[in-house]
């Protein structure tokens, strides 16, 4: 069985794509932040809350992706390219489990 | 104003600390991949699944936290260390707001 | 200043309405039994279960609701009628706050 | 085999009783508005704002119900009544559960 090619975005605004890395880039610094603090059994509850700011800063990026997915994939399915039942059943999927798995 | 000396925890199983270390590189290096995919504009729906994924592994590290706060810091500050509705209060607020604020 | 009318969807499918009635009247009798147990001072963690199966229960009912909006209305605003970017704004804020304020 | 008993709280605090019972009193009142919202065909997103409500509201009785918990049944565990270890597992994945599952 031949690899599938990694799907594509119909469209992506350049913002939208700056302003995600920029997030990602400070959660990847977050979390290195959380594992020194683990490294130096700091106190659980300020672990706890660093943990919380990461979980809060990814909401912000799939924010960030599902308004860019209702933007330009929903869109295009919508507008008649490719099954809409299909696109709406897959990302309320994706919210539903996306969210709180 | 002198800083405030971290606060340290009041016990850590050493086996906890390593397997939350060993979490929180995996999801340093998931944050990496979710951002190589969107730099390459890859499906919204795709990255939304890699970032659940950070989320699920996130509340593992907060679990572990939990527990141990429970079985060293609780403890403690019930056995007539500390005050006690300080701690539960402490705690509760940080489950209401760490998980979901 | 005059009430403003309640807004209506611009579209619902029988069966999701259905659904989402039966759901919520199980979930209304499922509060009545939480309050029950709290009124019998029942074990918190048991209670606690209860209450963790009423939140996936009304999880089931956003994703119904959501399912629904993008179906009809989202897909009215993107077909031409109203303004696309504030109904995807609106709907992202719904899905952000929705699921977790 | 015979029906286990149902469990009980080590202690729970009146006041926190009454106000987790008045609010699971209005969390009723506000699932059946919910259901007539929904037998209105009202806007998708002004009833996911009264979901929403709800699950922050389920979220103080839950919170409600840990802060009870730590105070007198994890209490009275760690103090040498019943074992430790089983009941911070059991709080724990209640959390874990309890909040996201």
């Amino acid at each position: 069985m031949k690899p599938q090619p990694a799907r594509k975005a119909h469209g992506v605004d350049p913002d939208a794509r700056t302003r995600n890395l920029n997030r990602l880039r400070r959660i990847e610094g977050q979390v290195r932040g959380i594992a020194k603090m683990v490294e130096e059994d700091r106190y659980c509850i300020d672990i706890l809350d660093q943990v919380a700011a990461v979980e809060k800063a990814l909401r912000a990026v799939s924010a960030e992706l599902v308004k860019n997915h209702l933007r330009h994939c929903v869109r295009h399915a919508l507008a008649g390219h490719g099954n809409p039942d299909t696109i709406i059943e897959e990302l309320t999927d994706a919210l539903t489990r996306g969210t709180r798995s």
